[in-house]
């Protein structure tokens, strides 16, 4: 299994952890520390060794921040985890806080008295962020110290070692474009943004330009490291070298120099030295980083990774590759759903369907010589009020039986070679109510609006979140996340920077992955959510229109539930786009399933 | 008549005004003069006095910018004007430039020297724009160089006075709110900003403060002129007071100390010496200000203005006002249309239409005892390929019959006291053609889509123009400019800072008054353009929904030409509301017009 339905936090670990980081908050002179969730990649998942904020609180969630005063403690956390926060962490011990309405820098300026010492690592925060935490700061007289050590790794005693999961090679085949082309694009880039060197120290972007997968976090195939790439093309790439074979390491050597990662800071200090510019991305570089570079003589050129938007437009290789996974990805999860609906209501619970569908995966990927490389993230398992939860993940203490008459939220993905997938079907456990029928046919409508949309080149993201939400809209209701996020390429299923949501600034290019996800939510009761994954198509011409316009592609192919549609709410064209939907579903999964499967399949797609 | 149709620009007078201030800069050790199209109250329409780019260029637009050096001259205007301004200024002394493309700002690092003096007139430019012109020049190693007195009114021998057009009072029964208690909010917002001061610089705000209007520029009811509002109360009111009859001085009195212009920059000064913390809106005030007061020990606050939200926002004594306004002119608009179809194709040219609309509203004002104060726009009347550009204004050169089998455009606003108008109808003259029916239905369905939408609180704008261009898009159709604009209360048609539009990135909150008018234009061939105003409802309880939800209310009453529709186009909603808001214009403006014009309304507003 490539997930654990252990309860993830545990609030006993607070107390003795934190009377410890007090201890020596006070042999070294500090008023309190920051610790936040993320390391000094700044990426949705840690390696065990950088789970620092859930060592120190128990709080397991995927974002947050501690800050530790002598007296008093607090966690900062978003309104994803408001109940989880206080079930996981030791309310004796700190005050919860809210990590949108009083964000750790506001409420710095408001909590922290004249002359305090807050101690922070400068490898855990951006740029940008301790830019606005000074500004904090100073607005209350208090002062932020960088330390040079961390102190969690000097207090906790069993820290797991830095990850050394070994590195492969991501073959011409699935990348569609040889690593050194990416390292010349990207030497450009730097040259463009009048700079000498450029950092990376997001990992998907190291990953990408590099055409190597690794496996030093869950659910993503990334290998931990920075790279400093040069205008000039002498890249330098960080990484321990335990993570190499000889085949890897002869590949790696003919793009760049290798080095330790004990070398990076020496090699960042010695470019600015040299006087370096060195772009350094002000949302995802350490605050480290822009220190060494500005205490070094060297210039720091605020810019973006020059990576972001040439991994996020996938070339004909990477959308071949989508295609294949998502027919992969579609059989199996037909396979789940034909033997779900087979079941009696009230028989299965939660984690059985989790196990199960990892296993239909698995042997789907066996069958088609595709192996299974992860999910892509932990399947999110809602049987009836738990599917309202839009971030649940399933333990064996929140476990809970597929009730009759209740509607069941299975939001999962994979990782194979050729693609990473997302996918979310909402199905009825029984039979469903009126209101559960209209509510899901109101979310299908925004999804179908997204699939058929078409729109100017330039148009971005936030444009057509709206799209997604009319129909909700027009019934007085709405879903709190927004419709879509970006999706990596054997990469992160979250990745930046495309998105379709309220703030989704970034035009939608050709060959950008995205989610197509409304839903909707009725707390207490029960969830919806339908998630294909789309791309965006080269601008095509259209008979008798003025200009050239770009839409979607539909990756994602599996029945939408005919049970919970009500057609008459449908336009015609909606009816006839889910029809042809279905159509396709059955043409390209049908001959990868079962007899079984096949026969359930045939009804599931039937026309409405 | 409240507008004319002499041709606007003049070739000739460039040539020898650009050479009598190329000798004002020789003799004033100046490489070259900035001229902008704006005033110091940054408003759409300028006073005769203050039109210098004009005076200088020969260019009427109104918007773009002249950079006069010793050599060269330039001439920057935006999209709407690159034809036009080639046919106002002379070619031979004046290069054009793209606004857009190369504002000024970049345009100065590009080919100003290191060295070169370049004029500005610190009052015709806002501090956010000098920001950014001080930015280019650094880049080049220009110098911007601040005059105190103006050029072009040095050398404009028979320069107009400034106006003094009078002022009245704006009473209660339209106004809907006292001003003083209009003033007393003000001042809260100033403290809250941090401030002790605010300048209010667009006559606008003033206007809506003070509840007064005036006459000094034309189809915007205002009185030009400053005020300085206080925290503590003692505001000051800076306008000539040749504007003010015995009542209106004795009304304003009460509200503030009366200052002559001339005082102004005292003002300002002895605040600033006195250490005042001085609000001013970076996109809206002149730099000038912001150097009296930084020079003067004072501190600038960069705050938008106090009265924008609250102006934008109408209360319910200005939507009856708007209400009754758009009957009164839907009314005029009704007879204008009925006549206009019982004319021979070929018979009528723009101007007659123009002239007859202006005449038919002149009486229909009398008839309902409020008078027509003036169009609030010079009206769009543009026949075949002239209803293709967007900001046609007809002149006698220009003057076109409306042929038969073309389209025809007419986009016009009325200023009553009770409201601001502002509506677009395109008919067919003859017969239109297969396509101009389909793209008119699909504009249609943008308004509508657009007229029916429903929207949680906090929506933006920018989130809710896709709507209106989904169906063109679909069919590879879009239009340049923005779906909706803010709209005062007998003030301005064109508000701020409401918008639907990419750029509207204000959040729509009830009250806001707004255009909604998609559009279709074939360059050479036709234009289509489809106009309400609509005005922003608070939330209302949705039967069944979760949350409250904003939506329209649609305030302009006129037919939509039934002749252009292809009902097979529409969806059942969208024909429903149609023929609903038809059966309103029937019951709401039928009581308002003669025999002849009832029986054609009774046709037009049919169900489909």
């Amino acid at each position: 299994m490539f997930q654990t339905f252990d309860p993830a936090g545990d609030p006993t670990v607070g107390k003795p952890r934190v009377a410890r980081l007090r201890r020596w908050l006070a042999d070294n002179g500090l008023d309190g520390f920051m610790v936040p969730r993320a390391d000094e990649h700044q990426g949705e998942y840690v390696p065990e060794r950088s789970a620092r904020l859930r060592w120190l609180t128990g709080f397991s969630g995927s974002a947050g921040v501690a800050i530790v005063l002598g007296d008093r403690a607090f966690v900062f956390v978003d309104g994803r985890y408001t109940l989880q926060v206080r079930a996981e962490v030791d309310l004796d011990i700190f005050v919860i806080e809210s990590l949108i309405d009083n964000p750790p820098a506001s409420w710095i300026s408001e909590n922290l008295g004249k002359g305090a010492r807050l101690g922070f690592d400068p490898w855990l925060h951006t740029i940008a962020e301790v830019k606005a935490l000074k500004a904090g700061a100073a607005r209350s007289g208090a002062e932020l110290v960088p330390v040079t050590a961390n102190p969690i790794d000097l207090i906790w005693d069993d820290q797991p070692d830095a990850p050394i999961a070994p590195v492969e090679l991501h073959p011409q085949s699935f990348a569609g474009e040889l690593a050194k082309d990416k390292l010349a694009r990207l030497a450009s880039a730097i040259e463009k943004d009048g700079a000498t060197h450029a950092v990376l120290t997001d990992p998907s972007s190291i990953a990408w330009a590099f055409n190597i997968r690794g496996g030093d976090v869950p659910h993503t195939p990334l290998a931990l490291g920075f790279a400093i790439l040069a205008a000039n093309g002498k890249h330098q790439l960080f990484m321990d070298s335990r993570k190499f074979s000889r085949t890897v390491a002869a590949y790696l050597t003919q793009l760049s120099d290798l080095h330790e990662p004990a070398e990076f800071e020496g090699a960042v200090v010695a470019l600015a030295k040299g006087g370096a510019k060195v772009a350094l991305d002000p949302v995802l570089a350490a605050d480290r980083l822009r220190m060494l570079v500005e205490d070094n003589g060297g210039t720091v050129i605020a810019a973006a990774d020059p990576a972001r938007i040439p991994r996020a437009t996938k070339n004909q290789a990477e959308i071949a590759g989508s295609r294949a996974a998502h027919r992969r990805d579609g059989a199996a999860v037909a396979k789940l759903l034909c033997w779900l609906e087979r079941q009696k209501p009230g028989t299965l619970d939660e984690i059985t369907v989790v196990k199960r569908l990892e296993e239909v995966r698995r042997k789907t990927g066996e069958e088609t010589q595709m192996s299974l490389r992860d999910v892509s993230f932990a399947t999110i398992s809602g049987a009836g009020p738990n599917g309202a939860i839009m971030h649940y993940r399933v333990s064996t203490e929140t476990n809970r039986k597929l009730g009759k008459d209740e509607l069941f939220l299975l939001d999962s993905g994979a990782q194979y070679q050729d693609g990473t997938t997302d996918i979310t079907r909402t199905v009825p456990i029984g039979k469903p109510s009126e209101e559960m029928r209209e509510r899901f046919t109101l979310v299908l409508k925004g999804m179908i609006g997204i699939s058929m949309l078409r729109f100017p080149a330039g148009t971005r993201g936030s444009e057509i979140d709206a799209v997604a939400r009319m129909a909700l809209w027009q019934h007085g209701c709405d879903y709190a996340h927004g419709t879509g996020h970006g999706v990596g390429s054997y990469l992160a299923v979250h990745e930046g920077p495309q998105r379709i949501a309220r703030t989704g600034t970034e035009k939608l290019l050709a060959g950008m992955m995205l989610s197509n996800e409304p839903g909707y939510y009725k707390e207490g009761h029960y969830g919806i959510r339908i998630e294909n994954l789309i791309i965006v198509t080269p601008a095509e011409e259209i008979e008798g229109g003025d200009i050239a316009m770009h839409n979607f592609e539909t990756l994602t192919l599996a029945p939408i539930d005919r049970r919970l549609i009500r057609a008459d709410l449908l336009t015609k064209a909606e009816l006839e786009w889910l029809d042809a939907y279905h159509a396709r579903v059955l043409a390209e999964i049908g001959p990868m399933v079962d007899g079984e499967t096949l026969a359930w399949l045939e009804k599931a797609t039937a026309p409405l």
